[in-house]
């Protein structure tokens, strides 16, 4: 069947979509390219059409997912003051914790993507490098002496096994759960020097 | 068949090794019971006469490979100083990072227990609550001020993630993943109060 050009790029979106929570939601070994093609509402053969692997889409999707996060960075940034620690609230927060399908996908999928093809893994770093280029720019002094490029390295780490630690636990020891995340936002707040003059 | 207790236990940690082992390496949804069976030399009845399930197979190795961080910690706190400093040093090197089905579980699958049965997480908690309970003992005055245990509970956070980021990252940007490591070891070792007086 031929397929319009707009039909294929809304066919594309909707492939990125479903996989996108999918794979946050269940892992990226945990879901095959059946189910995914069917919550997307299409065929296989759609499926790849647009995308020569499922690594390929995991990539895509990958990347779609950390945009949201980004944008929000650059819009704040713009728009004035306090965009650093917004992000670090609403990352760190019980909220982002308890909603895996369209949280970050570098903290949903962490330990999943080293094995993983390379590609994924590409799009990992490149995410991770804008986001500490955009937290960099919002460090004020700290009491922290590492440069501004580590400190922001080590809170983006620090943020994602935070979340990922107090998912881990949420089920079983939902106290400590709370605890961590809370821990993970005043020690990061404190590397990025907020509070600080 | 019948088999002797020896041979039982004999049996329950050949299963309990492989399954460490490949979890760590390839994901817990990224290994059935047969693989593991197999690999233990034994057959899927003799997985199932010893675990009711996969997640509790899961469970066990998982408590497993936590161990010989544990032990290695407490040995070195009875014979005299340096042992946080050791254990910060060793979780964070490019080896731990390199050795993915000898390391630490909860690096290698921190994203992943979320998804898994209640009795995974548990193991994760209770793992996660003794080596921040060890760590904190070793803390000396810092700039940092938050208090000891959530210093300590950020630290194995940003520990867990430095190591998940890194390896994220590892094939599609090495020199990004000796940062990443980098960073956090300095930064965890400044709320430690290394060098500090």
């Amino acid at each position: 069947m031929k397929v319009t050009k707009e039909k294929a790029t809304e066919n594309r979106a909707a492939l990125v979509r479903a996989a996108g929570r999918l794979f946050r939601e269940r892992g990226i070994d945990g879901v095959g390219v059946a189910e995914i093609s069917k919550k997307a509402g299409l065929t296989h053969g759609a499926l790849y059409a647009q995308f020569p692997s499922k690594e390929a889409l995991a990539a895509e999707a990958f990347a779609s997912g950390l945009r949201p996060g980004l944008e929000k960075m650059t819009a704040d940034r713009a728009g004035g003051s306090g965009s650093l620690t917004d992000f670090i609230d609403d990352y760190l927060s019980f909220g982002h914790r308890d909603n895996l399908a369209a949280g970050c996908p570098m903290s949903a999928s962490a330990s999943e993507v080293a094995r993983q093809d390379k590609i994924v893994g590409e799009r990992f770093a490149e995410g991770f490098e804008q986001i500490v280029a955009l937290m960099e720019r919002g460090l004020g002094a700290s009491a922290v002496k590492a440069d501004k490029r580590q400190r922001a390295l080590a809170m983006m780490a620090a943020m994602v096994g935070g979340v990922g630690a107090s998912r881990a636990v949420a089920k079983a020891d939902p106290k400590l759960s709370n605890q961590i995340l809370r821990a993970v936002r005043q020690i990061v707040g404190e590397i990025a020097g907020e509070g600080a003059s």
